[in-house]
């Protein structure tokens, strides 16, 4: 059996580059190369342990684009049905579903109450921080069609099909409606692109920093508003007098930050919605008023954990826009995987856009 | 121009009783004489000004159920086609809707953004504490079926269309979805109601008077919590053991307390919703946890002014279920307009299930 | 190895009673043993040929009612996360979904494009007219409270499930809307069930026989039409005048006859839904009007195969509403496994209501 | 009193032009002078008589942008409570709504069941083939942005709020689903804009002209298909393979043709939905296989009648695209009021995209 790196979290704050065997494929999985591991802010909490004690050692990385290297016997498609072989690019969700608890099969929902996070370095692993991904069955894949490009793939990592979810979970977007994104990080800035190409109408981003705002326009804002210049009020000013007076159709949470919930209810519109996805990691709480729920008859649709299909969609997303809109360049950091962890160092320092682990440095 | 009595809000905790002069209907408008006039718990807030200042002097009461006494030139059916002619009984929606602004036109949602709740007391005036309501139009009336006790429909007042807007606007009810309703005031009675009509499987309900558990239960709740005897843990164990480990499907905000709000987003389950009916009255802010929303996957709606259509379901509901439902018997106080003002001291303290108006009294 | 009997359709027309080997189950499925197998009109078709070529020999029987004989190693639960042990009664839905597919995993709908329907008699096999059922892994079956009986369980088989999802695929069913079944064959009676237990209001239903009517009106059909006695424009005329002039809210399709089709396009009302349920075994054509869609804003929805979750809601509707509804008694006839062609013969002249194999005889 | 001119048909086939009466508006309307009249091809049909017998003599024309000329009294906000002033350009809904009927209170949607299409000539009269428009009480009317080209509005006429409604009444559309449009009329070439301007991915059209087919391209479609060199099989097969063996997601009725309905059915894919949009104005009746709505779980919309939201998402679908989309310049033909017979006549013989009436020449 041969061997292959991989990054493995033994501790809080402690990387290691391990060299684990390259395992077979499961009867039902497959085995995967891979070729780019998204660095994702969830992973920075993790090392960190802000996000709880992890069953260690762990091998790091949950976004993955990768070639098959090897197929598991009983595998002829993809979770979509397409036929795969070996040297095919695919792209993964890296929770798989049990299809045997309650959510799963009488909510048709996720998340997945059997949901396994990590596996233990020593076993067969799917962390993508690694030389290989090892998908088990049930871990849903999807081919990537040959032009795409893995960087644009990578780019908003996780984010992108959080957003596609998070739209759907609270019933789509109309044509011209407008669209408040609070937070231009990847899942801000994946909430612009997905809104910018749903068609919505105005979309306007709350950011501190310019330079993520910048980005933002790049996918489609049509308006910014820095945190850095502006009070609360000043802002909801500033927004209402874009969107007219019945305000927002649309606000996305997506800034992981608690302060944003009460603006995130002061902002949205007259029978709007209020769609919460960055408050995941946020613990915590925070007075809001909930008397401006009934009067103004908002929705509030919280939504994390993205089905397969949204994966799905992140790929034919891509697929579609990454000619005209510039995805592989936010790709900014570029990392081996001895080099994990300054990569997570530069995400806790926020001097990337997007870093990723490539495994052929 | 005959006249005759109505209840006058002259400034705050001030209510007279006037000789007013009974009008001719407008064209497109119905004259009413009125059978029951509703208490409602906001008139108490708007009688002691906690609801703010009001355009005194005005006629109290915006519940009512009354007999047609004159047809506007033009009117010949009601707002649901229904043919209609004088001595018809009818109920209606108190609040015109213009027909004209954004959230009547385009969002196709109540509030109307025209709403105008009270008239002065010297004009024409749609007020139920009142030997005559004068409907202006645009407000919607309905043929009430001959059937139909007066009683039964004023017993849950304009609880009952909020309630069954608040499912709506949330969605819906399925068969043998669990509901916890927090709170068994007018509105969360009525929520127990509909939801007990509807299939609701568990219908939990949490109040602190054991009366109005008892009230609950004879309307279709199938298990009770007294607020008195539980800690907020408490209520939250018992009512999973109850719903199972995946918890309430649906929970219903009906207290009109701010500290339920928090506690119903602890208390609903996995994918599950939250209606948030009362809290319309309760200003403030209290502190909440946004990280649940997203960890459930949990949809908040907040609801309340109720369409032309649900006072119209309301009127279709207590036909089907006022034989097999005691709901005449929630009317458990009944004064003249010349003791408007007992009705709403007996409100604010308490000691009543529903009290109405009888100007035949 | 032991052995036990299974109802072997050998070819058209051909069913034997074999003698078959008793397997174990797979790590991740669980071995049955029948308590009751339903005997459900398509099964008829089946037999005859009327649906296709069939992979002979099979066993019959898709409909089950059975206690859990032995779990495969990895079993703990049943697919809605509630722990089972050998000796639990279990109900299960007989198609296995791969969850891999385009429609399992994107579209997240049924049916799987990969559903197995049958496996050789000489395999371990699910079919239900046997002494066991081997549940292969995927198949998912549900724990039945100790409370319910089997027979109310199966008195509507497979039909129950459809009528579950057909009112959820087409939006749900909202309290007193007005609701015309076609047929009151299991799957008519089931949509009355259904119905009535969502809080529907007038539930009218059209059939040939007087005795399925008189079944129809004992699990709450408010009215019914008997085809014998009436033309096409006089049941409109008789629905029309009970659910007044802008028709029934939703039509549901339950005859599996093809006239039934545009008749329903002329029966439901403004706005309506038409629910197509069983015209799935209707091959062919029938002239329709077009027109009338756009004119009346119908929306048809067709529907079938039901998810896991159908069977789950199946389980929870019966064993609340088994004392109130008289299901049991809807089991009129009885057979041994080795009677099973008499059972099919019964079927195919409707004499029964409903027929169950019963492996104790 | 001052007069100007009307085009109007007196008979079948018989169009005259009139001097008629400028009237005052009412006090809750609005006089306007009319800057384009939109020839739709209803008006065609109803020129002829093949849409019934008219309340002759009547003022021509349903599509119409104007200027105010003069407001009544009571109005000074447009429906959706933007201000308006004299000069302003506005653009309405051609059918006011009662709010007093069934449809309108209850089912909360259209068409109203007291619409009104036309006035008699003599009176004041909102036919757009005139001078002068009176829209009346109730006649929703939206503001229109400064820089909107009148031709751009009017390009699509009424085609466009139909489209809009459409989609929305079946429930929107998701980002990147395959839409096929049947037919490329105004119906069908502003089911295209839509789709594209929402982000569907193929947009597949079919249409017997390649005129027509050039312009769905310039609209937005991604593949056309030619009615005159294909078999429907051939379609089919061309169709499935650009979409993919699931099929299209949504088709789009939008042809006028009853060999249109089998084959949309035919068409749509897995779990797909079917828009009829266009059999408004089919008379008769054409076989289909029902049967394929169940196994293919497909829902079919019939949709009509646009509310007043769709013309006023008309406005800003106009607005925010003129720049992008050639509209404008879909408008070929251009009459006077006196050549309204030429109008017809040439939309007759289809050698006309858009015709209009042009008051100024």
């Amino acid at each position: 059996m041969s061997t292959a790196r991989a990054a493995v979290l033994v501790g809080p704050n402690n990387v290691e580059t391990w060299e684990v065997n390259v395992p077979e494929p499961a009867p039902a999985g497959v085995l995967v190369r891979v070729v780019v591991g998204g660095v994702c802010g969830s992973d920075a909490h993790i090392v960190t342990g802000d996000a709880g004690v992890m069953p260690f050692p762990i091998v790091l990385g949950h976004e993955g684009v990768g070639r098959i290297e090897k197929l598991g016997v009983d595998i002829t498609t993809d979770y979509a049905g397409v036929p795969v072989e070996v040297g095919d690019v695919v792209y993964w969700a890296p929770i798989a579903l049990c299809h045997r608890c309650y959510s799963c099969t009488i909510l048709d929902n996720t998340p997945c109450e059997n949901s396994r996070f990590f596996e233990n370095a020593d076993l067969p692993n799917w962390g993508s921080y690694a030389d290989f991904a090892w998908l088990p069955p049930g871990m849903a894949f999807f081919r990537v069609p040959d032009h795409v490009e893995p960087e644009a793939l990578a780019a908003l990592g996780c984010a992108l099909p959080t957003a596609l979810r998070g739209f759907e979970q609270a019933g789509g977007l109309r044509y011209n409606q407008s669209v408040v994104v609070q937070g231009a990080g990847p899942v801000g800035l994946s909430a612009v692109l997905v809104a910018s190409l749903s068609g919505a109408g105005e979309i306007i981003v709350i950011d501190g920093s310019e330079k993520r705002l910048e980005t933002a326009r790049s996918l489609g804002a049509t308006a910014t508003v820095s945190l850095a210049e502006s009070s609360a009020e000043q802002r909801l000013n500033d927004i209402y007098a874009l969107t007219g007076p019945s305000g927002p159709d649309v606000v996305v949470e997506a800034a992981g930050f608690l302060g944003a919930f009460p603006e995130g209810i002061d902002l949205v519109g007259l029978h709007g919605r209020y769609i919460v996805l960055g408050l995941w990691g946020a613990m915590g709480e925070i007075p809001v008023s909930p008397r401006l729920l009934t009067t103004k008859n908002v929705q509030i649709t919280g939504a994390t954990f993205p089905k397969p299909k949204h994966y799905y969609g992140t790929v034919q997303l891509v697929a579609r826009c990454q000619d005209t809109v510039p995805l592989s360049s936010l790709v900014t950091h570029r990392f081996s995987i001895a080099d994990a962890g300054a990569a997570l160092e530069a995400i806790r320092t926020g001097t990337v856009i997007k870093a990723v682990i490539d495994p052929s440095l």
